[in-house]
């Protein structure tokens, strides 16, 4: 029974997916869905990313929360348009939240939507939303062990991004078993080692990112 | 639908939990629930509880995550009977993987059961499993502003940790603001500040936990 009601989800959830992909496509609107643990700096990157891109491209934000709209204040500063989803309780964003969101944004007017699921590390990697690619931050002080705990949300991503660099010489993290550990669940992922506090390795990932988006 | 569906689900979950703390009490066990974000320190606290602790107290784990037997194995190395719950995709525990673990724990011999769950800050909030006291661990790293992103879990808990404060020095974190928001949210909450690192704050805490376990 259990089963069943999620399939059933699942199962609406990439038909709402499929037209959000083909709302974006027509807008000429490239979609990022960042997950990460709580804390992990989702924020900080789209931030950072903004701040790196916005003179060449056009850059949209939905911030996904169960509560509360301090993201969406703190990106609304950076002058993008910003829309903000309060998921009342559900540990991730669906299709549909997503659908909603998109009607309140300016397609026409973005190049570069970042969408921020909610903070979790399992949910968010079982839902499409329709975007293109998918990008996943872990953060240094979290540990290097996450990859064998969260099998699913480290195999699901095109890319990941390791913040808090700065933090190495305070905590136990060895980058070397981290990076081996990602390659072994999924080896064709992108890995870029980011501090969102000194600014180091932005320029990587935003490069990555804009490569992307010419690819589609 | 989906409302209805997560109401069976949860009231399912209650009268499991209710025997699992019937079997509790029955064999004088007291149990924590302990829940946090990926990466905040739940094995690290536990593991700092069991050295704290074990002179006094027999103390049991079981060990939640989604894949995995790391933490089982860390933990099996501190000499006490651990039991390793797989959810296999499930984002949190609920009180039927519970009962399955209490049928493998020598519970005659446990004075204190302390329960890791999966590494999330938004269900495990929600599911009941049987516990005494339920716990949160917060880590420094994850930012000051995790309360009002996840207000339930921080309003369900009886006490928290903050973890991680040796790192207090190097990333922005305002304990007093931390606190005062915690504590609009929860006002009868047990806030520990703690390292696992340096072993600052466990004393307090265990101290604590063993008074608790006098009250039931």
């Amino acid at each position: 029974m259990k089963i069943k009601v999620l399939k059933d989800i699942l199962g609406a959830n990439e038909q709402i997916a499929a037209k959000n992909r083909e709302l974006l496509d027509k807008n000429k609107v490239f979609a990022v869905n960042i997950m990460a643990s709580p804390g992990a700096g989702k924020t900080s990157v789209v931030l950072q990313t903004i701040r790196a891109l916005k003179d060449k491209v056009r850059i949209g934000v939905i911030e996904g929360d169960i509560a509360s709209s301090i993201d969406a204040e703190t990106v609304a500063k950076e002058g993008v348009p910003v829309v903000q989803i309060n998921t009342g309780g559900e540990c991730h964003l669906e299709a549909n939240q997503l659908e909603s969101a998109l009607n309140n944004l300016p397609l026409a007017d973005i190049d570069l939507l970042l969408i921020e699921n909610v903070g979790n590390l399992v949910c968010p990697a079982e839902f499409n939303l329709g975007e293109h690619r998918k990008v996943l931050i872990a953060s240094v002080p979290e540990g290097d062990d996450k990859p064998f705990k969260y099998p699913l949300m480290f195999n699901t991503v095109d890319a990941l991004i390791l913040n808090k660099i700065d933090l190495l010489p305070y905590v136990k993290f060895n980058v070397n078993a981290f990076t081996k550990t990602v390659k072994n669940i999924n080896s064709r992922v992108e890995i870029f080692k980011v501090s969102c506090t000194s600014g180091e390795g932005i320029k990587a990932w935003a490069k990555w990112l804009t490569a992307q988006m010419k690819q589609r």
